[in-house]
């Protein structure tokens, strides 16, 4: 592995090798939210390295300063090569000293991260939920509708995907609010309102669209991949109760609007080679506007560990991107193949990653089988859904000899239902 | 009713009379983008207008010079009432001078129609699309799924409702192309990508969210009445026969993606009082974080005219925004119920709007029941659903003794297809 000179980033277990690179948006105590890639346990500055002219002409103009890196997502691929290259020679243990040796500019531009607080990587334009896991889709079909109609007529022809509410998706450290809303018992007279009683998670790989598209146009698959700039971690966290009520025959809407957690750096693509991976085995074949002239698949680790108010942390989910069916660009290329308008910023989540065992499946629906089966956590105790004061951890690395590409953490903790409905003022 | 010095504002077929004073977005040929206020056949210049201290301390605070209103809706209440009651004043043939008999100012403030080119008139947020109008959900049901079970369990209980595609919400006068998707008929063996052989509208009313609600928080139906600025016209072309095939589980996603026409002005809740109604008769009690404490419901004509490439305009429909079953401050309400955060600009769509009788249906699916019956064209001709270089227009008023209050024209023409995919660059 290329090693940095870093504080600890040539750490074994650490996310944040020379070799990823990943960004996100930072504060600190002195200073408001500005851009940052993620270095060991360290954040570099790139609002404070522009400034200091150690990023090139092209840098004032991506806009590092901001709370957010569309800008610089919408410089496009030779801009991100470009950095990326930059950033490895002053970072790298064998690369330019310009950095390293300048021990003011290292105070200044290397921030620890226990100073740095997470905000929203970057402003989310639009926000679209698919369902590309095979598994996912074959054990909720089981779940609601049986084994036999498992799997609806169109899901191995053409990614589902659907409108997610972006003004709620919220960066790792953000509480949820367990949600009210209308449910209604099998044997019951009529609807009610309640805070959920299935509130649920759901383990998935977000892609962030870096290049917008003009309405009318569409994408092929290569082009979409290029139109990509990175992943993060997800969590669609989810009311099923909620969800059963309301979902026929528009599909899942205040089930989900509540709040979508993501994981503070957008890992590039870029960082991502060593892991791409080829499509898994068909169910039949795809029409030619989802032909895929590479590989565009990720073996890449995910995990879930549920850490209750007053235990420790058990881990629910050990799953693998390897599982989607449906890759990152075809979910891209058809999102834009009838002429809907891409923009920079438009988060594309997978759907929840389930593989073959129950330890693999992505979300409690799954793996507590629509309730009936409680899982034990390895601390203690038992779930079907989650309580409140309970928080839930994503992380996902895709792994190299002697160090691994990380995403970081991706956590929420569910708060208490708020009853009253309005202000009370009026 | 209340005259006005203004060109064209006292012609009783006029949408603009000083009693109606709605907001948008128009440039001209020297200059860009900025906020205007329709007035009879003019458009009366805000950036202009608060440039020569016209319109009071405050106005600099409210972004007319921006291309959207979202700065001045987020201002709140008292700012719009203020400002009703200035630009009453300054326009109404017994208000002040100031204006009227400045004729250089008249001629920098007020712009012919003909010479100003209507944009969004607000940043476009978040779009949600709901499904609020009985005999639509009727009509769609039997045609879908028969008349015994056209309405789902849910649909009394709840408004239904899904996330649309924001970044496809298009001013009156753009294109629209007919969109690309996949299909899959009946007796065929596979799924096919081929250019929407149903294309269809949906009549709808579209209210225009001001204040913003925190993630986390909710509101009370009379609460969301006050979160609301105003209404525009609003078409939500739909490609039925990619809705079809797409649907199944998670509702409608590119059907709808390609396009969504709103009207250029958003005509205010203070224009529209002289036209509120009660709730229609309800089929169950709602629950109470639906009730509404005061008339929420609003008696507006709205109409649908047809014109072919090469032929006249024929209405097509002819409905009233009276036939809806929930009102907008209950759909917003319910958006937020779950903690779902609100945001100023963001478009919440009725659903189609249909009466009890044909000429009434708010869309083709209905008015040609399912493709069927072809309707006739008043000018010749007859449609089941649009073909290219067919253009749609939507119009909508509230009547009054003597004079209307009007949205102006919410109009699409349809694009062919675009066959190719990919830029064929690569």
């Amino acid at each position: 592995m290329q090693r940095s000179w870093v504080a600890g980033a040539n750490a074994p277990g650490g996310d944040f090798p020379v070799a990823n690179l990943p960004y996100g948006v930072f504060s600190t105590a002195g200073s408001g939210p500005r851009c940052g890639v993620a270095i060991g346990d360290r954040v570099l500055d790139l609002a404070a390295m522009t400034e200091a002219g150690l990023l090139g002409r092209d840098a004032g103009e991506w806009g590092f300063h901001e709370a957010g890196i569309n800008r610089f997502m919408a410089a496009g691929p030779a801009a991100w090569a470009w950095l990326r290259r930059r950033l490895t020679d002053l970072l790298a243990e064998d690369g330019t000293p310009e950095l390293r040796d300048d021990p003011a500019r290292c105070e200044q531009a290397l921030i620890s991260m226990d100073d740095a607080r997470n905000h929203l990587p970057f402003r989310v334009a639009g926000y679209t939920d698919f369902y590309a896991g095979r598994q996912h889709a074959l054990n909720s079909g089981s779940i609601l509708r049986g084994p036999a109609n498992a799997l609806t007529p169109n899901w191995s022809h053409i990614p589902i995907g659907y409108n997610g509410r972006a003004s709620t998706v919220v960066v790792s450290g953000t509480p949820l609010r367990r949600p009210m809303g209308q449910v209604r018992d099998d044997d019951a007279d009529g609807p009610e309102m309640v805070a959920c009683r299935r509130l649920d998670i759901e383990v998935e790989f977000g892609a962030v669209v870096a290049l917008p598209t003009e309405m009318g146009q569409n994408l092929s698959v290569a082009e979409a991949w290029e139109h990509l700039f990175g992943f993060v971690l997800m969590n669609d966290w989810s009311a099923r109760d909620i969800q059963r009520w309301e979902s026929v025959p528009l599909g899942p809407f205040q089930a989900k609007a509540f709040g979508t957690t993501i994981s503070p750096w957008v890992v590039t693509r870029a960082a991502l080679e060593p892991f791409r991976r080829g499509a898994p085995e068909r169910d039949n074949p795809l029409l030619p506007y989802l032909h895929e002239p590479a590989d565009y698949f990720f073996d890449l680790t995910l995990e879930a560990h549920l850490t209750p108010s007053n235990g420790n942390a058990s881990r629910i989910v050990s799953t693998n991107t390897r599982h989607l069916y449906y890759s990152a660009p075809q979910l891209l290329a058809h999102h834009a193949v009838g002429g809907c308008r891409m923009e920079t910023g438009d988060l594309l989540g997978s759907g929840t990653i389930s593989g073959p065992e129950r330890q693999t499946f992505g979300c409690l629906m799954e793996q507590s089988w629509g309730g009936r089966d409680p899982i034990r956590l390895e601390q203690g105790g038992s779930r079907t859904f989650l309580e409140d004061g309970d928080s839930v951890t994503l992380t996902g690395w895709g792994q190299l000899e002697g160090h691994r590409i990380g995403f970081g953490r991706c956590e929420g903790t569910i708060l208490p239902a708020l009853q009253q409905i309005g202000s009370g003022k009026r």
